[in-house]
């Protein structure tokens, strides 16, 4: 994308609104413009990163066997009385009534509609284990909305159901589920800590929270300091071996790491004084079984092998899409700007003119454009008629993780400079070894 | 995908409540379920093909050097009180009110939105030309929804807004939109011909609607035969060339063709009457050109070359995405089931097993189905234990292009079936005949 001839309406100035450096940021870039409290706009740049951390989810999801689907919006009260959840749920849901005055709702999360097209088609065991997930907007009428994307009220999330036959297999696919969670999080460049949760008033020990550290999440977080130490990294997994799932969740659990919801003072006296921390996190994610709460009240039961009907269980597993961007920009940027990690970068690299209209600069940086585009990558170039000053400041402040700077004087000695956002360093080379240097880093990636 | 593990809930009968044929299939085939009256969840069938369309329009917008973003479902009743049209807007938008009892809609389009966003950010005629799009669920809340995702309450549409100077480059925006859009549906195997619109209230010669003919169409159509001729195929095109959109538009839309809201007897006696036609069609996109009708509303202005300020040239442009789904099954089935073009089917192509079990013929399907995928193939692989017959009623329900039948009797003369859906022909080839048939269909598609 040449940004002459993109929208990325950059503000010069700190927005009074933002009080959280993710937020302030955002808004500054250009990805995002508030259109109503904690509803926002996604402006070009911001749906770009949006998207991408989408596809990840969505390229995750399905690696795990997971299958895509989409439920709608707007939801009928009906099915959410049948749970007893629409007197239960308070003044977050937001309640509609169309033009007939029947009873709808924006939907905050989905377990009876899912729950619902479940039970209208499947009756028999030998249609599980099935892991039905979408990623949609959803709503909740936050009393207080702030922090932009994170806690806005219209929100894009991953929510993801699983029906099986007996709790084994359903906590088969939890530890499923807590793998491909890992994964994906990392591919964002993420570490993010699966921390035991609270039940809530469905109870049970079977639910996770994954929190990215953060000096401003909104949760206190206890840990032993060896889960840090822990990444899942590029090993192969078997999504359908039991063992394999349930000792990466082992691996990942067995330390403790807890929030200030669920933290036991006794038992984090047990780590060693020098691996115990204190810290703030911010939850990008929960996994949850819960059992037949849901399909006993809905009846959605199958036949099991010895012909008796049961009620399934399930669970699920939810991942903060749109809030996942501030999340990343909370624990990735300086006092420049933010700083992308290559997995959902916007654009793979910037290329700065520095002399637009001197004939060579432009024609070296046209041909650097159409080299990596040739391989497949997204440069942004900017070809703006600006002072280099200005240029380098948009750049830090876009946060893309590759930048390369061309100017006249460079190429009288055949070079231009390739810099790194989150070191700062920069390196002289020819123009051809830049976009080979980044093709590299890509590769795998992109 | 292996069929024994994907949620394809195939009904036997014939839905009662489906009037029209695609209607009817997307239900028999496992596509949707309706979640409330003109609210539909897309089940993984219907989604994939959802997802599919929704990249077309994706990629075609971008050729045209449209940018991509994305505003919310939820907005403010403020913006529209400022154009004017909160009032205007009758029963069919859905009024909302938040916990704070501030008025809320469901946007049924984005005009209002999209012009606060210009008005914020852009202020010189350096910014323009200035086209910006997004994909995003809609709600109308028509009275009587009908007709499945052809006329429902929650849709997905592509709507996109041009920002210009002067009306002569609005209306180069509006040929561009033209060009893009006869890719774009061509693209899904679709004929949709632009016929001459009504402007409605705000009046004006620039609108254009795409109509596909079907029988099932809600709207009676009158052409030049000629016009059914022409096909925009894969002819280059520089989206940036004046001259050459407006050659397109002259091309496609010289020769008559109305619907009813506009239709003119005088002139189309004009036409050969050999070459009068009288059809129904389905409107699946619009073009329109409105000038400063929201620009001086809300004061999106600006600055031009000679220093005066003046409102912008604006054009809004629509594809109903979620509409095509049921567009392309009216005008491409049989009674068996549906006829995917290439471009959209949900998989490249089903492989059914004859015999499942048989030690042959499994071998035989996991290399061909091993094969597909190398090839970056996506295949849908029948391998549930059931009669030759229903395996393949199902795969012309579902309507994928290109069959595989693989028998043990075929494999003792070392060969497999290749089916043509459209056609119903058969050939017999080796497995990796068949394959490099496929891939060799594919290439450039998929």
């Amino acid at each position: 994308m040449r940004l002459s001839r993109y929208f990325l309406p950059v503000l010069k100035e700190n927005p009074s609104e933002a009080q959280i450096v993710s937020h302030r940021l955002m808004l500054r870039a250009g990805m995002i413009k508030q259109a109503s409290a904690g509803i926002y706009s996604w402006l070009p740049l911001g749906f770009k990163v949006l998207r991408k951390i989408e596809n990840i989810v969505h390229e995750e999801q399905q690696r795990a066997g997971h299958i895509p689907m989409l439920m709608p919006t707007l939801q009928s009260a009906d099915l959410w009385r049948e749970s007893g959840r629409y007197d239960d749920y308070g003044e977050e849901m937001l309640r509609i009534k169309d033009r007939h005055g029947r009873d709808m709702l924006y939907g905050p999360t989905n377990e009876e509609l899912i729950t619902d097209i479940f039970r209208s088609h499947v009756g028999s065991y030998k249609d599980l284990p099935l892991t039905l997930y979408h990623i949609q907007w959803k709503f909740r009428d936050e009393i207080r909305p702030r922090f932009g994307v994170m806690r806005g009220r219209e929100f894009f999330m991953k929510d993801g159901y699983n029906f099986d036959l007996t709790k084994e297999d359903a906590l088969h696919a939890y530890n499923r589920h807590l793998v491909s969670y890992l994964r994906t999080y990392e591919r964002m460049g993420l570490q993010a800590i699966p921390m035991r949760a609270d039940g809530g008033p469905i109870g049970g020990d079977y639910t996770h929270e994954f929190l990215v550290l953060a000096e401003t999440g909104e949760s206190e977080v206890f840990y032993d300091s060896a889960v840090t130490d822990l990444t899942f990294g590029d090993r192969a997994i078997d999504y359908d071996s039991v063992d394999q799932c349930a000792a990466v969740l082992e691996e990942f659990t067995s330390k403790y790491a807890r929030t200030d919801e669920t933290h036991d003072e006794a038992l984090f006296a047990e780590v060693p004084e020098a691996r115990q921390r204190t810290a703030r996190g911010i939850e990008v994610g929960q996994i949850f079984y819960f059992g037949t709460k849901y399909s006993e009240a809905m009846g959605a039961k199958v036949q099991g092998p010895d012909g008796k009907t049961v009620p399934v269980h399930m669970g699920s597993h939810g991942i903060g899409v749109s809030r996942l961007l501030g999340a990343i920009i909370e624990a990735s940027h300086d006092d420049k700007g933010i700083i992308w990690p290559e997995g959902v970068t916007p654009f793979h690299a910037g290329i700065v003119n520095l002399k637009q209209g001197d004939e060579e600069a432009d024609a070296a940086c046209e041909a650097l454009y159409a080299s990596l585009k040739a391989l497949g990558l997204d440069p942004l170039y900017d070809d703006r008629n600006e002072r280099a000053g200005g240029k380098f400041a948009t750049m830090d402040l876009l946060g893309l993780p590759w930048r390369i700077t061309v100017g006249p004087r460079g190429l009288k000695n055949g070079v231009v400079e390739l810099t790194s956002r989150r070191t700062g360093d920069s390196e002289e080379m020819p123009p051809e070894a830049a976009v080979e240097k980044i093709a590299q880093i890509y590769a795998g990636i992109a």
